[in-house]
């Protein structure tokens, strides 16, 4: 084993608690440090060192880096779950309900500017910031996409796909490439990785589309059927339109964006369509195609395959994450 | 005349029209390209020309820099007039008014997001970033402190001072500063321009507050005595309450902060007591101190007085403002 995850995971955590702010205003940086130190999987600051990982093995020398991404991905957080009315974040009050809203816009703004103070003071700034900065872009025209589909009746398949690498397969990509920049990889192997990152990212949330309606309620920790009720645009209602029927569509879409039906009965009517229509093999079939994308991407990278093992190990486990 | 400032505006003009975005998705760049294009004086790229203008007379390479602080600034309004529930901006809605909240804060982030990626494009970035990281961390504290302080009863003047320096100041000092980097100017004249900045950024703030409470009504543009109305913890408040003796200050107080009463018999009232204590006086002597310590850093910049004079001029039309 090339890269040790639990230790990775341990560095992770004991640079964010040192890097708790104990600035002033309190009122600024508190809710800063409260959404920081939130437990989560802190799957983008493991990504990134485990893109270093492959081609260096002192990854504590990529724990500044490391934490670079995940601040940003935190900040993104802040200023989403207020768009999106979110209370909840990993199971805690989500940072406008703890705190209040111009905090939470306020404390988000200084977090996107320490991500760049701390972009700037890396060695190889000039290799790091026209990377970041299109990721960064993107994840808002993402978001941005995703809020405006809630609003339309015409999305396609193709414009959810694009939405969903934007809002979050890139970060991935990203995280990825980042670390190898770090190590000092050559360009092919970063943009291999930062290929791979992004497919199976894509991958990753067709995974979340898939365990919103399939997922086992005893592992999932959320209510299934989440996005049903809230009659939610996912990959899965978007391939059922498609596969529909015309004369039948008009019905689905009426039953799916109800809000007067009982919710239990409302899921369970929409399953029984998606069901019909083997909703759940296409979608898994899709998951499974980036996946493969993204693996002849790591293929390419110029490394040991021994070494690429963890990572694969750990991107198929999220792509089969039952929760 | 070294620098021609119809001449620079014209410039900026034309940069900013040329500088809109078609780019997609349009409901995110839509509102960045609405505010952008809003009347206003462009006081900060304005600036940034003319500390470039010191220096070297080919002002339109320094446009970008401008567009860059003017972009930034335009940042902080959105997410500003979101916190502070304003509706009008330069008389016109609001971007949160004019869109809706959740585009104003996301459009917001991704002019924040340009902004970096401006400035990660020019020649000397390594320059620019460590001076533009702190103003941009210091505006967010000066806006959370001024947002503290409407909570708060025992803000000190000191404390005022420092909150509008942090909230408006520094980046007049740093817009002047950047056109001095862009022009190749000495670390202690970009410090003395800067520090000439940030203390008539200080002046220029409290001009703001004595218009609102002494401005012209048909001059101002804007009703006369809002701060009062809204009792707001001005320079002119503060001062009142630190001369006032302490049997008066809980009346005083209670009228400064009063809903209840009419709202002219309530400016009229608070100016009273305004007038008795020269705190008119007081505060154009402070203006003055800070605009003296203003122009004893400009005359350390090592050009020529004559170069200077436009600089001088320009900010002392500014702290003297009708509106």
């Amino acid at each position: 084993m090339y890269i040790n995850i639990p230790k990775a995971l341990n560095l992770i955590s004991q640079f964010h608690i040192d890097n708790n702010h104990a600035l002033s205003p309190p009122e600024l940086y508190e809710p800063r440090n409260y959404i920081m130190a939130m437990p989560g999987k802190k799957m983008r600051a493991l990504l990134c060192l485990m893109g270093y990982g492959l081609f260096k093995s002192d990854v504590e020398n990529a724990v500044e880096v490391s934490y670079i991404v995940e601040l940003f991905h935190n900040f993104t957080l802040v200023h989403d779950d207020i768009m999106d009315e979110a209370v909840l974040r990993r199971g805690m009050d989500a940072v406008h309900v703890k705190y209040d809203q111009s905090s939470a816009i306020l404390s988000g703004d200084v977090m996107l500017i320490e991500v760049y103070d701390r972009l700037s003071q890396l060695e190889h700034v000039k290799d790091f910031l026209p990377l970041f900065n299109k990721m960064a872009r993107e994840v808002c025209e993402g978001q941005s996409m995703d809020m405006a589909f809630e609003k339309r009746d015409d999305v396609t398949i193709v414009e959810y796909l694009k939405m969903i690498e934007l809002k979050t397969a890139v970060l991935l990509g990203c995280s990825l490439q980042m670390g190898a920049i770090k190590a000092g990889a050559s360009c092919q192997d970063q943009n291999h990785l930062y290929q791979f990152g992004v497919n199976a990212g894509i991958g990753f949330q067709l995974q979340d589309d898939l365990l919103d309606v399939y997922g086992d309620p005893k592992l999932f920790g959320k209510k299934v059927g989440g996005d049903i009720i809230q009659g939610k645009k996912s990959y899965l209602f978007l391939r059922a339109l498609d596969l529909l029927e015309e004369k039948d569509r008009n019905n689905f879409v009426s039953l799916y964006e109800s809000q007067e039906l009982n919710e239990n009965e409302k899921v369970s009517r929409v399953r029984s369509i998606f069901d019909e229509l083997y909703i759940r093999n296409y979608c898994e079939e899709a998951k499974s195609a980036y996946f493969q994308l993204a693996t002849t991407h790591l293929n390419e990278v110029s490394v040991d395959d021994s070494k690429k093992n963890d990572l694969l190990d750990f991107s198929k486990g999220l792509l089969n994450r039952k929760k």
